[in-house]
């Protein structure tokens, strides 16, 4: 009706400026500065973010949100992933983002409770093709976008996922809005205008999940971070510091955040944090396929053999992975019993395993009866979720796997060639395997790329029907 | 991270199914079975509502917003008000509602502790325009989309206004789906799917009031609730009935809401409550501003025979409109103080009133600072402000203005006269007096046009430079 005033609240301590720390901690970011191992931390999310975002572009969602774009028309100027055409940078942001959280295929970040990559790489991508930036350009304008992610989160987890709010769509929108700053180029006072804009364009429900509500908010997290960073270069005004401010972001979103947790942001660059998926499941149950595939592996049992699984799981388990009758693949990927069930009958747990036909197959249902749930140690990693499977015979093999630590050292390397496994499988049916392989060279050098046009033009955009390669 | 289960929460009763009841009670609203009165106070909005729009097209969040639009390209499908050219349907949604907000000059309805028209009737024009559908639908589709912001409005206030949600944007998302889903004709399951998308897009910081954040609401909720509708008929999922859910709008919102109201949806048309500005400042001002102007009427002493002036305010004006030393004009538009001095030095308190320049001049400020704010009755009602004016010659002259009760009776006639006069004295600056005069009486008869062609032809779209005339 009328607004408030804008002062604060006599008595009210401020704290800490943390909408400039955060901007300031990442507005400069350049490849030539960065680590070189935040930057190939970034190259590995990218590649694993084309991947999901080409196989993702064949689902209803990614059909429907191209029709609406075509209905409502715009300019031709930035690759739809796996797609022929082009589109305008919202409709892109939107779509790209859409389609590459899908399948739910794509990487996480423990300090967002969320997806990091579906949010901030579709503004990056396509902002880049647009303006024809530089592959470093790009790769700086990630890893600042995450790293905003992530310091937000740091503000507001765990009781802004405990509230219900989709963290994903939430903090992703000021990670997105990072990412179109870094990339348009703005100054620190259309940084911080940006921020209230992302901020209060902020939304996103826990109850879309399982629907196509969920991947929706990846999409328009992008869109709408795009469009902050947009207008605040165009002069729009919004209100500054929107973090900390009374009525701001935490205030209204997350009462009582930040809890003691002002001396944000994070020292450690977050994209380094970043996990990927290995199997196309809730993340929560990685570490139980690994747990009964790494039995598998070792015991050469068969499947006959078995008598019972049981999984020791946290209350978060139970909350977010735990559908006990799963009727559709995408349900399948939030049951621990029937992820479990599909890993062993399967042998791998991919995209092709969660189909809406696996969860009624009769040996796989019966297995996944045969897998119980007992309450784990509350101090323990929500990342491990020790497996004992007992055959027939009597015997007991027990397995734990922790999923959460993310790859240092020689495991680079080999989380690398991991990506480009799961790349080849996600794209070559849509792509072909010749434009897959010259993808992969293409962004593990991509700090080196004038532009992306060559890029671009292989995995999106100038593809005539990539449907019928 | 991962998605949580949708399964309710153990021993949680569900209340009743909200959302359904919301949408079949507007769903079939058609003209010909509205009571008449219901019908005629639409156009009032209508009508209100087109000239804030056309005023506001010249305000710089309007130019940037279409500045945005033209980088963005798209359909010429749809008319800004005030303004040459067309854009799609996404857009004419988001600039003419943010236009039409700018200048806080728009309707109120005390229900949803926000602005009604400026989120409904931008889609109800655009899709009215785009799919050549007939003043009765275009009326039809306004009433609900009101009701339907009224409707979640009385489910959640105050307590969603007092957690600083802009209701505008929140609530206005639902009443602009609504709007959209009526145009679109879908069915009560397309409805309740699109009520789920809105839920999940609704955001907006009331810490943006003062800024051109608050308008920039207006539109973006206009534009979402098109989005929504529109996506829905495209086959997009989402969580059903979003209001009563648990992780639902309500439950992350707005926890604790509803309070003991679950006989909703309300029985009355909330069209029927609606206010409409006389004054260009916050409608908490109102009753002040009438008090003076009344007094001076009927006493005709003169400015620099006023001593003191004292206005008996609630909490809520302290916290709304009482910018204590104001900078600009919009600033001054949410000051007491200002707008009665205003009121009494100018005669008048019209747009033309609140500029940047008039908070500066020596006797409007030394006559604000000698007003003086009052704690009043806490029963008493927000729209009544006792003003009590001391003169220098020792005389108290009392006013008590009601600003709070609709038209009613051969009221409605004479509202139509003043809303008439506002239309003409913010249109013809920019449309010239004849188009202008013809504009009011294609309202006036909206339900019989078979088409808006007419209207938007004179109202926008077909303009070649309205500026210019």
């Amino acid at each position: 009706m009328a607004p408030a005033s804008r002062a604060t609240p006599e008595g009210m301590t401020m704290p800490a400026p943390l909408t400039t720390a955060i901007i300031d901690q990442v507005r400069e970011y350049a490849v030539d500065t960065l680590p070189p191992d935040v930057v190939t931390a970034a190259k590995h999310c990218l590649l694993d973010w084309l991947g999901c975002a080409v196989a993702g572009s064949g689902e209803p969602i990614a059909e429907i949100l191209r029709a609406q774009a075509d209905a409502d028309g715009g300019r031709r100027e930035c690759s739809i992933m796996g797609q022929p055409g082009k589109v305008n940078t919202t409709q892109a942001c939107l779509i790209n983002g859409a389609a590459s959280h899908s399948q739910d295929y794509d990487d996480v970040l423990e300090i967002m409770l969320g997806h990091p990559s579906v949010t901030v790489a579709p503004v990056a991508f396509a902002l880049g093709e647009r303006d024809r930036r530089s592959g470093a350009d790009v790769l700086a304008a990630f890893v600042a976008g995450v790293q905003v992610e992530a310091s937000v989160g740091a503000l507001v987890e765990p009781q802004h996922h405990e509230r219900g709010w989709h963290t994903t769509a939430t903090l992703g929108t000021f990670g997105a809005t990072a990412a179109a700053c870094r990339l348009l180029g703005l100054d620190r006072d259309a940084w911080n205008r940006a921020f209230g804009l992302a901020a209060t364009q902020a939304g996103g429900l826990k109850s879309m999940f399982g629907t196509m509500g969920k991947p929706f908010h990846a999409g328009k997290a992008a869109a709408q971070g795009y469009v902050a960073a947009s207008l605040a270069a165009r002069g729009m005004t919004s209100a500054p510091n929107v973090l900390e401010i009374p009525r701001g972001f935490l205030d209204v979103t997350t009462p009582g955040a930040p809890g003691g947790r002002t001396s944000l942001p994070p020292k450690d660059f977050a994209v380094r944090q970043v996990l990927f998926k290995a199997h196309a499941a809730c993340y929560l149950t990685h570490s139980t396929i690994e747990g009964v595939l790494e039995l598998a592996r070792t015991h050469k049992f068969s499947v006959a053999d078995i008598e019972s699984i049981e999984v020791e799981v946290l209350p978060v388990h139970r909350t977010t992975c735990a559908i006990s009758a799963p009727e559709t693949g995408l349900e399948a990927k939030f049951s621990i019993a029937h992820a479990a069930a599909i890993a062993l009958v399967e042998g791998k747990a991919g995209e092709a395993q969660f189909t809406d036909g696996i969860v009624h197959r009769p040996g796989i249902r019966e297995l996944a009866g045969r897998v119980v749930l007992r309450e784990g140690e509350s101090q323990r990693s929500q990342m491990v979720t020790p497996v004992r499977i007992t055959l027939c015979d009597g015997r007991r093999l027990d397995a734990v796997v922790d999923t959460g630590a993310p790859a240092r050292g020689a495991g680079i390397a080999r989380q690398w060639d991991r990506l480009v496994a799961k790349f080849m499988d996600l794209t070559t049916p849509v792509l072909g395997a010749s434009a897959a392989g010259r993808i992969v060279a293409l962004v593990e050098k991509l700090e080196q790329l004038s532009t992306l046009d060559e890029l671009t033009g292989m995995v999106g955009g100038g593809l005539l029907d990539a449907r019928f390669r």
